[in-house]
């Protein structure tokens, strides 16, 4: 049993948008139901203004097709639905058919805590166009969102230098959800632990946390609020000091520090949560070293974000260890990453793929025709290039190019002698499960491994190196084909 | 069973931060684990620079108090935890009194839909310290996205000026919760419908739905397309007219929209989904209404807030049904309302409530102490001023005087012909729920009554005008005193 299911007991099988089951009365109607297609989950551009993206909510997406099935409660709310003449939008024989319905469709995916790039597919859907519409809105939720924790992530760990990241974020959430797998997505991201204590349970992450403003201010004065509490709790303490005086509050916590030393314990640390964290911090460290407290860790906390973390490290903040919350699980400054699914080909009566397009003014919208695949060439040094080629146009030509989707001018020939990987690998074969669950503990080794495979100047916050990703040369030549035959067909 | 339960079938217990239960542990550790104590959820700033804030997400908050158990698995997960010396963080009679641990907190609380504003508690919770604390994080959780969405939806629906609004955001959600209750909460702030057919189910809101892109490129051609649906589906056409020309689009559906007219049925609409909408949607209005279409509506979609709906309005679009989602579930422009909870008092050795506050450097950040509730104040044309004032400082004075926090010269006399009500009002006694669960259409016209007690003025988006909230007199001068007194201490 996997997360989900631990979380959700109720049927998640209308968790989707109401025009994926008009539609699906519409293929169903038209006998197009079983007509089979490809689709393709993928974003167009990386969140944050950032050079990567770390793909993340894999676990979720395929426990939501194994679990897809209509309950009776699904089919009886369908069957109240309404269309504009008061007659009911669904017809009892297509509920019927909704009823039995299971999922045969094959996906392909990206592993969780794989560095993709914009227009790479995250997830590849093939199968009877009505399930594959069905599955659409229920995988965009799971990815989009944990993809773009994933990444904040890793962005606000290479802000930090290596100093480990705490995510404190649930109060400030979106939702149950949005806090639990946040703290699940951080985690794939590179953070060390989180405060999210259910998120610790079900996920087996590492959880912090020991005492808030509101205990100091239960007591009479805060250095008997810092006694009592080592008292209490003598191996588990971090001090918070900025209640009433901040330095006043680190000096505090310096006696109930020395206190714990004589007794055999040792105080963690001390929290800064308000105020100029760069000069406290500067201070606090003087303080603690005088003391001969020299490894009393200073957590900082306070709207940190990757931005705000470097600022600090720059005015040499002495931060050991970073709480960071409602920057990173609501991912503040782009709190959504605008993956879409689009189809990509369907099988015609003569039982041959046709690929399909999506015209739109914008060549970025423009969708690419096809059964796609990202292989990603690699030398000694790591990754040097991503070819999205079609697995249509097999076999492949032997001198690779890759064109730049957006400026056909820009092209990157590929040395023979380089290794290559393809990075969709399949995860469900005829509705079931092919990819063993993975540990928490392994995606986040993945991603940190991934991001070693790129030049290094993919993670920089400002102007990030532009990793090259580009179409294989013949799906290029096809997808400009397709797009001036679809402009002079639409002259009529 | 309410909704919250219907979905989560798990304990729900441990979601909550690390530090309620150590902090917990050392509130029974000292033998104050009963000391009683009031804390207030409240926020500081309107979100989204606006001039109001509407309460949402009581019901997720009181069922969450209702479901508030330790299970087996709960207590064993926090047994295996270990502090820094390796011995374990919690203690086995501390987790047995857990185990047995029963909530008899009373808590008050604004009903859901309440305009409220900044410092004004939307709970007030009062019980076993312990108990507070360890009820915090998650009423946060629950209370701060509902509010911050609900509040998003009323700005956008002021921005149609009564046109219908609907919710399109599941895909782009944070989360299976953050789809789900962000549609309750926009269907609160005054969305027409959702697109998301789990939460029609679960909480009734109507669904509304079409169909996409892919259902166009699917077919050899845009007529087809549209015809097949209409064949298919003749009581739900609204026909998506940009996959490849949109004009062009506009053309097809109106030769479907005449053949459904012919056959008895009626076309919807037509939804322009990218390109100018101001421009397309005038062009297309002109096309329907020279086709004698002139019942057929114009929904748009593409990325909306209430700024570019506010701009398609000025520019003259010819929409009348505006499809939100993204920007609308993610609270875009500021993905989190920042709601806080602070003690306010302690009950002393001598059963006397000891008044307590949190200083900071920013005036806005220091705490109110007391046990607080808002009384609002109103004439024959609405809400003329709220005072916060401390039940402890009762009775109040005849000639109320309201004095701004932040700004101790701003104040407003309140006239004694004035009516009065207050906000805060019992939901849970001793734990038990005594707030009767709300019909979400009730909610919803709460939230519409609310609105229009006040000057239209808090509704406008730029600058809005600043609804006067102050601080009863003696509490003003009581917080006033208390801030010296503890500013005096920390100079020891």
């Amino acid at each position: 049993m996997t997360t989900l299911t631990k979380i959700y007991d109720t049927s998640l099988t209308l968790l989707t948008d109401l025009y994926q089951l008009t539609m699906a009365h519409g293929y169903w109607k038209t006998g197009r139901a079983e007509q089979e297609a490809v689709f393709h989950l993928y974003f167009r551009k990386n969140p944050f203004e950032g050079g990567y993206t770390i793909a993340a909510g894999l676990e979720y997406a395929l426990e939501y097709v194994r679990r897809f099935q209509f309950s009776g409660d699904d089919i009886s709310y369908l069957a109240e639905l309404e269309g504009n003449d008061g007659r009911p939008l669904f017809s009892p024989e297509f509920l019927s058919y909704l009823n039995d319905l299971e999922i045969t469709c094959d996906l392909h995916a990206v592993p969780e805590g794989t560095v993709v790039f914009p227009h790479e597919p995250l997830v590849r859907v093939c199968g009877p166009i009505l399930q594959c519409q069905l599955l659409e809105t229920a995988l965009l939720n799971l990815i989009n969102y944990q993809t773009l924790i994933a990444t904040k992530s890793a962005r606000i760990c290479t802000a930090t230098g290596g100093d480990p990241v705490l995510e404190f974020g649930l109060r400030r959430a979106q939702g149950i959800d949005g806090g639990l797998s946040a703290s699940r997505a951080a985690y794939i991201g590179g953070c060390a632990a989180t405060s999210n204590v259910l998120a610790g349970k079900l996920f087996g992450i590492p959880v912090k946390g020991t005492h808030a403003h509101s205990w100091v201010m239960s007591f009479e004065d805060e250095l008997s609020a810092f006694e009592e509490y080592a008292e209490a709790m003598p191996n588990n303490c971090v001090f918070l000091v900025d209640t009433y005086n901040t330095l006043e509050g680190v000096r505090n916590a310096i006696r109930v520090g020395i206190q714990l030393r004589e007794a055999g314990h040792k105080m963690v640390g001390i929290r800064l949560d308000s105020g100029d964290l760069a000069y406290l911090s500067i201070e606090a460290r003087r303080l603690l070293d005088e003391a001969g407290l020299t490894e009393a860790a200073i957590v900082a906390s306070n709207d940190l974000d990757e931005a705000t973390i470097t600022s600090l490290k720059t005015q040499g903040a002495r931060i050991a260890i970073w709480g960071v919350g409602t920057r990173l699980v609501t991912a503040y400054d782009q709190p959504a990453l605008g993956g879409v699914y689009k189809l990509g080909a369907v099988r015609n009566e003569n039982n041959e793929w046709e690929p399909k397009l999506k015209l739109s003014e914008q060549a970025i919208k423009t969708s690419t025709p096809g059964i796609l695949q990202t292989r990603r060439f690699l030398n000694e040094n790591g990754a040097v290039a991503d070819m999205i080629y079609d697995e249509l146009q097999n076999p492949l030509p032997a001198g690779n190019v890759l064109i730049d989707p957006l400026d056909p001018t820009r092209r990157r020939f590929l040395d023979e002698s380089l290794q290559s990987e393809d990075l969709l690998i399949p995860v469900v074969r005829k509705g079931e499960i092919v990819h063993q669950q993975e540990s928490l503990e392994k995606i986040r080794e993945r991603a940190q491994q991934q991001l070693d495979l790129f030049h290094v100047g993919i993670q920089r916050h400002l102007e990030p190196h532009e990793y090259p990703v580009g179409l294989e040369q013949n799906l290029y030549n096809f997808k400009t084909e397709q797009i001036l035959l679809a402009r002079k067909l639409t002259q009529s």
